[in-house]
């Protein structure tokens, strides 16, 4: 069986030192694949090799000639490993040359996890220009705010030019719209000038409803799973070996070409794989081999909704390996405690009692009866450090699947938005802010999307209207296909030079400065802590030391004045 | 959430000191329950309990009583745990008190695995009259035999009295044709009084498709995952817990209330469950506080095809717990180096190398590509015991699969035979026989049901056919609902007075008495053995040792004679 390659890509198409195009394509169902070069008129046939691999060492490809494969003389298509969509997702491939980039960051050491205090940003809102370069001007604000990453929502190629990016079709493509591979990079550099590492967010569960041609070339999914988007992709059925290479070398590609510090992979529980070794313990266990190549350390973090600590255990205990992974529990006991309805899933928790527990145990639900999901979930994390978890107040998700993507800033009051903030920073966890909340953006966050297939535009819209009939479900819901939705969530960067949005942005600077200055909070030790809680007043004491610097968090969510028995060694 | 019982039973009906009957059924959809207690004209309504359980303690029911459970006053349905269905699958239960039955086998201790020598029968075809009754008039033949336990194929309750016993579809109620609940609990009696212990085969993947009422109950099945019998058992997902209550309450009860000594759970590998405690692991779980209780240990076996030893690791280790699993590629490496012609699973084996991986590693398949499953397969085994590992050159699956069902006898040579039989009984794994296969029994096992529904039996009988368009396919397929297909595949005692029949049993007596005589043979040691083979001449070489014991083993498979080097320090 083919193995992953660890110091290049082996998929789509590749340029080696002498000159000449790398061609590799799997597609096992194909009788006949070829290459065909549309401006050069070439149409060249690869070569069937073991496994479902086509292949083909040529001249003819050079970076930047647009490309398509064609399948059994019939079927024009995308590369599933391509890097650029100059045309967007039905159009033709474009071959890029990812050694060409002058990289300026050979002093750049990635930050360990304990040092992360995550920005999470989308592209196409975060600037009005919404690309990579118009990120780069925003980079010393982010400096100065104290961050150390910035979390990138995810790139791949996507229908049209708005997308929160987890309607992607072709992972190893940066979207053309953001600027594309090379300007993706850019950012990367810059942000390694500025001592930023970079997250960025990836999808190894689903691909996106529209340009998915991937069924044309392989067996990339499996009816033996179904997820919330249909069949699961194959880790485990007949034909897995490709594509778990596919995804694992997807990682690689990152890291090692990229020079991204950190992947956030997107919804791991719709990972199906029952195989001895999980993909996520192979992606782990290649990461380890490209470290031992580069002696570049990157992390794995992961969004979970399983409560299982098997996934972030590492691999001598048994685990999956994933460095930290996201906990929204923290994030719904705290919106519950701030005030949030105890609607849709916010009705497992109770306020303050749940938040406590969040900042003792990481897991709310940790082996214990859930009655929104109507059965046990979830084990205990106890053994797990403080590092192996990212707690916020607000992420993309959270703001975005309320139906009018309202922020914390138009829901709770000023004083609210703040003690949330510092909730999150002073936890023994690390923490992440979500684009705009250091000054209280006022715009939403709204679902939106720029599909080319009009039923599928109608279904989502559909969708969404449906979604909500019973949660968040005032006003109308924003029409998702909307060239407005998309413009309304963008930041506004000019509240920043307004007195109460430069207050809350001091007040961040101010939260994260106390956070790194001082080793009881920054030192992610669960053992170092003691909560009270008290739920009739609505107020929480967390203590954190750290040899003989001692924090008291004192935080009072009700609406009043409330006394707290502060603990007596104070 | 309520929790599973490790005393008695919770589920059904059961009778207490005090007299009364005790009643529960899980029923969350309905929002009526009764008892309907046909000839006493007696309709008791439950009361509703949490978690969507129904209870009533009455002395409206005896045992003895039918009884049948009406959900919201219109639909009849037996008792999901049912100890006894006198009318077959569709009609009512009865009441039994599981606590009358005297035994005698307080004396009893269980063997340790390594000591199992394991005898499968199917109770309907092991002896003409097709009882447990029945069958314990032939214990005396398998002391003489030298096995050590009989493996009972499954007992719950199917529809008609002609079944292998995987389309049970009241797990808790054994089987009335075969003589229901008291009889089972004669015959392990018998056995434990003559040295025998007891596997029960359990089937915890899948209710038949013919009197499975359990949708009308409750949440018993999810379409998160699909098996070959469409919808998983629940599981993890929502309302888990009481089907997961549900399976390890019948665990247990076969164990503490029928004196069972062994577990073989039916193909665990379609047993989907992604939460952070696997259900083979809370059984295992729920076993040992049973253990702590009684004192008696009582062993799980899985039938797996995965290859995967997380499954067999210890609870200590992060697996599942279960001590043992079948290992089929034994079977498989076995019969294609005896001549099988390597067409469907058996392709993937290419004879007498496989066999010596086998011996050695008892996973063919460790993590290599199999090119019959398209994928890499498997993980290496090699820190398990010999102990945990069940071998056989025949099962009732591996001949019953066949569309003849024809056993060794009747297809490869005498002499083939006895070396197969010596193959699996010199592995340093437990040794399992199918029934009839010490005196080469003639008699096919065929594939038979009794369906009282005709579209069902139809779709049987086309599924059968297509099933062996392509695979041991010469001649007619027996019809699966004729009662000539059962009685042909019952077995001959007769033959055990012929000759030729008779130099069979003797030889597996010898065999097996060879066995238990030498350390070498009967401690299941993998460190201590080495094989080599050589596949021009069809020959394998097996050393097993201990202390100062050896044991050389020399097979030829080959038609013809062979020279072979014997190792140096014979």
């Amino acid at each position: 069986m083919k193995k992953p390659q660890i110091n290049k890509r082996s998929l789509g198409v590749n340029f080696g030192h002498d000159g000449f195009a790398h061609i590799t394509v799997w597609a096992p169902i194909a009788k006949e694949v070829s290459v065909v070069v549309n401006e050069k008129k070439l149409d060249l046939p690869l070569n069937a090799d073991d496994f479902g691999y086509w292949t083909l060492v040529t001249d003819g490809i050079k970076p930047g000639d647009k490309y398509i494969f064609m399948l059994d003389g019939e079927k024009k298509r995308p590369d599933p490993a391509s890097l650029s969509q100059p045309e967007s997702v039905h159009g033709p491939s474009m071959a890029v040359d990812l050694s060409t980039f002058k990289w300026t960051d050979a002093s750049w050491v990635n930050h360990k996890m304990d040092a992360y205090i995550i920005y999470e940003l989308h592209i196409g809102t975060f600037t009005s220009e919404g690309t990579f370069d118009a990120a780069i001007e925003k980079l010393d604000h982010l400096v100065e705010l104290g961050v150390t990453a910035i979390e990138i929502m995810p790139v791949a190629q996507f229908p049209g030019g708005r997308n929160w990016g987890y309607d992607g079709v072709l992972p190893y493509a940066v979207q053309d719209t953001y600027g594309g591979a090379e300007a993706l990079m850019r950012l990367v550099d810059a942000c390694h000038a500025k001592g930023l590492a970079v997250v960025l967010d990836v999808v190894y569960n689903h691909l996106g409803p529209e340009g998915n041609y991937f069924n044309d070339f392989g067996v990339y999914f499996t009816d033996k799973y179904h997820t919330p988007w249909g069949n699961a992709i194959n880790f485990d059925d007949a034909w897995c070996d490709a594509v778990r290479l596919y995804y694992i070398e997807n990682a690689l590609m990152w890291f090692r070409d990229f020079h991204i510090d950190a992947l956030r992979m997107d919804a791991v529980h719709a990972i199906k794989d029952l195989s001895p070794t999980h993909i996520l313990k192979e992606i782990k266990q290649h990461v380890n081999q490209l470290l031992t190549l580069t002696g570049k350390k990157h992390h794995l973090i992961a969004e979970l909704d399983l409560n299982d600590p098997v996934y972030i255990n590492s691999l001598d205990e048994s685990g999956y390996g994933v460095d930290v992974q996201w906990i929204d529990e923290f994030h719904h006991a705290l919106r519950v405690t701030a005030g949030e309805p105890q609607t849709g899933y916010y009705s497992d928790f109770t306020g303050i009692k749940h938040l406590a527990k969040a900042y003792c145990d990481a897991y709310v639900y940790d082996g214990i009866y859930s009655p929104h999901r109507l059965k046990t979930f979830g084990a205990s994390a106890s053994k797990n450090k403080g590092n192996q978890f990212v707690v916020f107040s607000q992420n993309h998700d959270q703001v975005g699947n309320r139906m009018l993507g309202e922020r914390s800033s138009t829901l709770v009051s000023f004083e609210m938005q703040k003690l949330m903030a510092a909730a999150v920073m002073v936890s023994p966890y690390i923490p992440m802010l979500f684009m705009g909340e250091e000054w209280a953006e006022t715009n939403p966050f709204q679902y939106f999307i720029s599909h080319t297939d009009d039923d599928l535009v109608k279904a989502v819209r559909k969708g969404r209207k449906e979604e909500f009939k019973a949660f968040h479900a005032e006003g109308e819901t924003p029409d998702t296909q909307s060239e407005d939705t998309f413009n309304r969530s963008k930041l506004q960067w000019q509240l920043t030079t307004q007195p109460k949005h430069q207050q809350m942005l001091k007040y961040y600077r101010a939260l994260i400065n106390l956070r790194v200055s001082y080793d009881a909070l920054s030192e992610l030790n669960r053992d170092n802590l003691s909560v009270s809680s008290d739920a009739d007043k609505n107020t929480l004491v967390l203590q954190r030391w750290h040899e003989d610097e001692k924090i008291c968090c004192v935080m009072n969510f009700s609406d009043s004045v409330q006394q707290v028995d502060l603990p007596e060694n104070i």
